[in-house]
Parts: C-alpha cells; sequence; structure tokens
C-alpha cells in the first residue's frame, strides 16, 4: 500500500498545491486504486502521475464543499474515454448522488462503466474479506465525515520447513494451502493450514480525516492508527480563526494524534495563505507535540 | 483588445493542452475580460496568466459537454475568494443554469457577487453601446452555439487643427468632445463633435465556434468576419471520422474561412490524438486553403 497525495491545498488551487485529492494505491494488494476526495484537476494531477484511472476501484468523499468535488464530473468521464470498464464505487455524504448525476446528464456524459453511488451516514460503509471501512461524522459547518481504513489480518507466511517434515515438497500444494484452510492429498490426508504457517500479519489501519474542528470526541475513532491523515489548515498560533472557519491548526492535529496513540501523523489541506519557506516552522512546532508528522505536498509519496 | 488562450485541447486534458477555454481581454476599452467556455481547471491555467478572475465581466458557454463547462463551479468559487465583487453574466444553452446552481448549492458555495444565467437561443444575446454579441446554432451532437462579437463604429480621432482654426486650444473641451455630440462654449458658441473629427473607426468583428461539423449553411453567419475562433478537432484527411463524431476537419476550418471572406482564422480545440511534432503537416495542409491561419497553443496571446 501506498499514498500518493494529489492535492494538498485548501479551499482554492494555487500554484503549489492543489485542491484535496489522495490516492491509496493498492496494486500488489488488490490491485486497484482508492481515491479519496476529487477536487477540480485531480486528473491533470493524475497526468503526471502512474495512476491509471481505469484502476481506480472507488472513490470516497469526505464533504461537499467544491475543493473536494469539482473535479468529479471530469475524472468520471476520463475514466471512459481512457478504457474504463470495471465498476466504480462512491462514497460520500448526502447530495453527492444530485451532483453527480445532474452534471453528468446536463454534460450529456455517457460513462462506458456502471457507477454506484452510496450515500453514507455513520457506521460501516464497505466489508469485504481484505478491508473494512468505517465512517464517522467530524465537526465542520457541513457534513464532513472521516474514513477508518482497516487492513484485515492476513494469514501468516507458510512455514516450509514444517511442510518438509511431513514429506510436501514446494509445488502445488503450497499455493492451495494458501488459499483454502484445509488440503487433502491424493492419499487421503487432511493438512490443516494452521498447522503449516506462522503467525497472522496485522492489517494496517488507517483513519483518513475530511475537514474538522478539533474535537476530544474523535479520540475513539483514532485511538491506535497507524496513520491518521488530518487536515491542518491553519498554522499553530490561529486557533480562534480554525474554530471560525471549522477547520484545525496544524498544532491540534498534532494534539489528537498524540492523544489517540496514533503512529504517524500526515498533515494535509493547508491554506494557501502559507508559503513554502513558512513550512519548516510549523512542522517544528508540531513535532514538538508529535514528532512521527509530515506536512505533505502535492507529488509526495508515502509507503505505508 | 487581446486573445488569451488558456485550454486548445478536445474531450480530455492532456499534458500539452487544457480543456476549452479563452479569455477576450478588453482592459483598455472596457476595463474587463470575457470568456469563452471554462473547461475543468481553467482557474488554474489563469493562475500562470495576468488575467484577474474578479475582472471577469461576462462568461459565454457554447455548449454543455463537460470539456467546455467542468471549470465554472470552481472559477465562480474562486473569484469570490480572490475578491470579486461586481456582477458576472454567464450565457449558455438551456441547462446552463440547472448546471451551476445545482453546482453552487451542494457544494454550499455562496457568492460575494450576483451572478445573472441567461439561457441562450439563436440571435442577439447582449447589445451596448460598444459591444453586439449574436448567438447562432451550430452543427453538433448537443445544442451548440456559434457567438459573433461585433465591436460597434469608434467616433473619429480629434482633429486638433480644425480646433485650433477655430481658436480652441487643448484643454478641457477638446475631453467634452470626446464624450459629447455637441458642447456650448462660454460665450454661447455650440462646437458639433462631427466638425471636428476624422472618419469612424471601423468595429472589428470576431466570431467564435463551440464544436460543430462543417456546413456550409454557416457562411452568412461568419462572413466578413475579422477573426474567426474554429474548431480543428481532426486533421485534414479524417473527414468522415469529423462528420460521425459532430466535428470538423482543420481542412474544413479553412474552407470556411475562405468561402465566408474572413481576415483571419485560428484553430483550437485540437484532439489529444496529434502531437506537437504532427502540427507542422497539418497547417501546411491548412495555409494551402487558407494561408491567414494560426494553430494555436495554451498561452497563446494574439493581438486582435
Amino acid at each position: 500500500m501506498d499514498l500518493y497525495f494529489l492535492g494538498t491545498g485548501s479551499g482554492v488551487p494555487s500554484k503549489k498545491r492543489n485542491v484535496s485529492s489522495f490516492a491509496l494505491q493498492m496494486l500488489q494488494e488488490r490491485g486497484t486504486v482508492w481515491l479519496f476526495d476529487c477536487g477540480e484537476a485531480t486528473q491533470h494531477q493524475i497526468l503526471h502521475t502512474s495512476i491509471k484511472p481505469r484502476k481506480i476501484e472507488k472513490i470516497f468523499i469526505t464533504h461537499l464543499h467544491g475543493d473536494h468535488i469539482f473535479g468529479l464530473p471530469g475524472l468520471l468521464g476520463s475514466r471512459s474515454f481512457q478504457g474504463g470498464t470495471t465498476p466504480l464505487e462512491i462514497y460520500g455524504p448526502k447530495g453527492i448522488e444530485e451532483y453527480i448525476h445532474t452534471s453528468l446528464r446536463i454534460s450529456c456524459t455517457n460513462l462506458t462503466y456502471p457507477i454506484h453511488i452510496k450515500e453514507i451516514s455513520e457506521g460501516i460503509v464497505f466489508d469485504d474479506k481484505q478491508l473494512k471501512v468505517t465512517a464517522k461524522r467530524l465537526y465542520h459547518g457541513i457534513p464532513s465525515f472521516g474514513y477508518k481504513i482497516e487492513e484485515k489480518d492476513q494469514i501468516g507466511e507458510l512455514l516450509p520447513n514444517k511442510l518438509r517434515d511431513k514429506g510436501i515438497m514446494p509445488g502445488p500444494i503450497y499455493k492451495q494451502l494458501k488459499d483454502q484452510d484445509c488440503v487433502t492429498l491424493a492419499d487421503g490426508k487432511v493438512l490443516f493450514r494452521k498447522d503449516f504457517v506462522g503467525p497472522p500479519k496485522k492489517g494496517k489501519v488507517l483513519t483518513i480525516f475530511g475537514d474538522t474542528r478539533y474535537s476530544e470526541e474523535l479520540i475513539p475513532f483514532v485511538n491506535g492508527t497507524d496513520l491518521l491523515i488530518h487536515e491542518a489548515t491553519f498554522a499553530p498560533e490561529e486557533g480562534a480563526m480554525a474554530h471560525d472557519y471549522y477547520h484545525s491548526t496544524a498544532e491540534q492535529a498534532a494534539i489528537l494524534a498524540s492523544k489517540a496513540n496514533v503512529n504517524k501523523l500526515i498533515l494535509n489541506h493547508i491554506s494557501s495563505r502559507y508559503q513554502e519557506e513558512d513550512m519548516p516552522k510549523i512542522h517544528d512546532k508540531v513535532k514538538e507535540i508529535f514528532p512521527n508528522t509530515i506536512i505533505v505536498n502535492d507529488f509526495d509519496q508515502i509507503k505505508i
């Protein structure tokens, strides 16, 4: 898994930071990419990366402000144009369906693939054998959600020595044991996977926030997350302004990460009022509270 | 007047050409800018120019395909953010109002200035003492319009020699004569402007096309235009494909320009299937039919 940041600014695009979007690439694990938010010109940013729109399986929208959704209709159309045929699921707050359907209808955009739009509320919004996604309402001027992505524990690695002890040499049975709980051999013997694998590999947990004010109410949702991606619209000293505009300061994000025992904090959604030269000071201040913090720029890639 | 091309591609953005938009800058003449079409990331292109969104007075949409409108909601929001207070008029085919209002409502975008949306049909869509705009239905898969911009004739230049012969020296009276048909002097004498100015300055005529098939029916509308901005989605040899997709070849645009006695032809809306290295061959072919042709790139500026 890795993260590819496409837009790390807030509100309006600047020359340095586009409006919100990032990709969670799971090409090894799942063969697909999930997108979180889709501000205007997300498809333009994608042109400068290795991401293929037809590989996008799901798009999660945190909230309906323009800097998080105005790139959706164009990306959907281009995914068609570039040969996308597999279904696409879009998750977002109430209103996302009307926005998408109106934009596509009025622009006469015919998609070559089915889209399924799910208007979400709090709770589990997706669950399969590999991943679970839970939504949590945040504290913003309009309904805004955080998404917790829980990777399920994976079976441990096969232990070849134990298999060899039973006379099983590397081959098709190893593959079957990876895929199935038990395998019946030609002689009728049954092998149980649990006897031939190491300890399960713990799944990662990521929490991805939309725009929000700081609130201690959010600690339980975030608690123990390996990685928290949090907005930092304002510099540490701007707590009052952050509160007035329903946003967070970089410092507040760090306090939340610290209180919720997060492993790593990634800050995005940086206001265009801050220049590149302001970042080291903000970063230093934040690291005093939560050392394992990164402030991301457009096109940063982070291995999870 | 000058033209600033912001997006000269077609359908989907590429690294070299954004989707459709260009600005007609009339800062000297009118103090404002008019925009024609507003594909996604038009506001991003504007960031790399001297154009100020708050100076945009009117936006004319030729048709509702996504590559011509998906940049509108973001640009409207940013015009607010960047201090726009003056009214903005938007002209476009039926549906443009629903698209804009739905996008702004769902994204909770509150504008700091009034917008007036006019859904157009054929005929005069705007007329003031300086400019007249007439719309004409073109031949595309959905309603698509051409706009003819007619600059009205301007009064001739003041002739100082004639004024001096009457004993009038340079000063406030010169200014009054520029602004009014007649001026009464302190001694009661009346000066008529028509006696002190040279021949009227002929206004320019520009015709701006949305996407269209070639049709001789369009000749009368274009006839005698100083400047025709015409789509050239396909290369000269692709007449059949252009017809099937309701577009034109570069050659067809040149034939129209030639038959309609146009002075200068500007080709835009170039498909991303063509690379920069294909352009000279296309250009040469077109110039055989209509020598005064330019194929524009993003960020080209052309003085009218």
